[in-house]
């Protein structure tokens, strides 16, 4: 699990070290998480959320005073949400922080009778369940993915995935490798391949290294052999996770989404994202308007700190690209497969919900 | 220049340290020459055929009586055939060689006076004129197939390139890269954009560091980051190089050119192979009889000998695909630009000339 408390303390697994190295590392301020989160130490676009909460937990948790304690959420929900701008899941998790806080100090303030050790004690313990919260929450919903993307399954398919969407990136089974975990689960032998996913290779590094281990068979390739597996006939279905989805299904994901998108229109290859309620954005029509972050140069041209191209020549490296809604197949929710007319099947699925960047 | 001769010795820059070093190599034998060639030391199809002819030439050099010399020539042909099996200009540029020797060898046979030691100067200066013709050869045609593009360019474009087929690759301008030169040359501002190219990452250490070394304006990215440049409109014209071009038009090169011509046609982007004669297979009547080599799985996993990926997970790396001819706007030529139907342009363009596995 990449996120997870134990008591007081949290702990997150460092994913820049993998698949070499298996280190947790205690995360003792905000700085320190928002510190995780920018360099991707935490990274998919749930457990950024569960990475957001706990960061404004820590804050609540080093405080020493009440005030100090209400104004620490409040300002570590700033520092917290400056982190990584594409995903709205963190947002999502840290507008719920903030509404939690303000809620339990208006309650509080309701009874002047309480003493402040006790409003400190009370405000601590419900900000704690609320990070629980949103963790067990996307542990269900992972679940629940998987259970409403198995129907797309056969026992002997190839599917293949970008990046990683899996049990690293949220709280539990993952999003788009969730109906994976489930297939292998009742006995489908899956084959998958990988996606390598320059420039960070969360692919290669990833997605092989939780699936190997979950007993999957898998096959890492570099991205731009996608299109040459899908000529052969060697991909019957893609699925990939989402950072934001648009009130008409466009999708924000990890760079190289879109050019696989469009490799599987042209071979009639279905291609699904997955994501929970969190994942969309109803405030935003369409994809034009999400935040794509550019990333540091050096993340495409360090390989393993040695410089692979030379000085002075330009780097583009956006972290994200838009997949438009017609691209897309079919997004898998928690509560089952949204097919278009995008607008009206997201909105069906949201209503009732606090989705994305609302709370 | 990726391949020379300076009196007796043969020299190759070592592609596979740039851009970090500049180390040039003296290949001593045939062997030294066919592992140069198998590890990518030299590397590019117009290339590859040029040190092919030298690595003939140095084993007749070699040798130390005409039989051993012609002998020596002819096993030289089938030991560097066998390094590598889909660009067609090595087999191209080694048949052409054995075809020398053998012409060569029956003039002699005709003429018992001249001595033994005679017969092996005239024999080693008949295969070393004839290596130098092809690359001299190789050098006018990058110049031709440069004026030949050179229409489809403007002031102030952006084109995208995949691999590197420039000059490293061959034995003057290259072949995408040739009109780039020569638009240059004459004042045009072009800007590159250059897919990094995994797993070897040829445009990210080479291309880039060609341009930049001649001034022109060149943005590395990750090979999965085209497509978004695309939707975004930042790309006016895609140029890549090929490996072997069948009857048809259908074109083998570097792995990721076939996801790139998919995105190309979906964006309306015109997409241009450029390769001189010695690159088509008029033998082959389409792209599927193409043998496409497969590489060590370690190229893919490795970076920079740390290992990326858990130990035990697939891997595929095939080091070319397949672009059906459909996908492709133009074949520039030393002789202008093919065009659909390819079937007629490229038969009318071969006539008269010994293509691909001829001779």
């Amino acid at each position: 699990m990449p996120v997870r408390r134990e008591g007081e303390t949290v702990i997150i697994l460092d994913q820049r070290l993998l698949p070499g190295q298996v280190v947790f590392q205690q995360v003792q301020s905000v700085n320190e998480m928002e510190h995780y989160i920018r360099t991707l130490a935490v990274r998919g676009a749930p457990a950024i959320g569960i990475a957001g909460a706990y960061g404004v937990y820590i804050a609540v948790r080093n405080a020493t005073s009440f005030n100090e304690a209400s104004q620490a959420g409040e300002s570590a929900v700033a520092v917290l949400g400056a982190a990584r701008p594409t995903a709205v899941n963190l947002n999502w998790a840290l507008r719920r922080m903030l509404h939690r806080i303000q809620s339990t100090c208006r309650q509080l303030a309701q009874n002047i009778e309480i003493s402040e050790a006790k409003r400190l004690e009370l405000l601590r313990e419900a900000v704690r369940d609320e990070a629980d919260t949103v963790l067990e929450e996307d542990r269900q919903l992972g679940r629940a993915i998987g259970q409403a993307g198995l129907p797309l399954l056969r026992d002997g398919m190839s599917v293949l995935t970008h990046c990683n969407a899996g049990g690293l990136a949220t709280g539990g089974y993952g999003t788009a490798l969730a109906p994976l975990y489930i297939a292998h689960e009742q006995g489908y032998k899956i084959h998958v391949f990988a996606d390598e996913t320059r420039p960070l290779l969360q692919g290669m590094r990833l997605t092989t290294w939780e699936l190997n281990t979950a007993g999957i068979d898998v096959t890492v390739i570099c991205d731009n052999m996608a299109a040459f597996l899908m000529q052969q006939r060697r991909v019957d279905l893609i699925f990939v996770g989402a950072d934001r989805i648009a009130a008409n299904g466009d999708t924000a994901n990890k760079i190289g989404t879109y050019g696989l998108a469009l490799c599987a229109k042209a071979h009639n290859i279905p291609f699904y994202v997955a994501a929970p309620y969190s994942t969309f954005d109803p405030e935003l029509a369409n994809g034009s308007e999400i935040p794509i972050e550019q990333r540091n140069p050096e993340e495409v041209t360090l390989l393993n700190s040695r410089p692979m191209a030379p000085d002075g020549i330009g780097v583009y490296n956006p972290a994200f690209d838009l997949t438009p809604s017609g691209l897309i197949s079919g997004i898998i929710t928690e509560e089952g497969i949204l097919r278009p007319p995008y607008n009206d099947s997201i909105a069906a699925f949201l209503h009732g919900k606090t989705a994305g960047t609302q709370y």
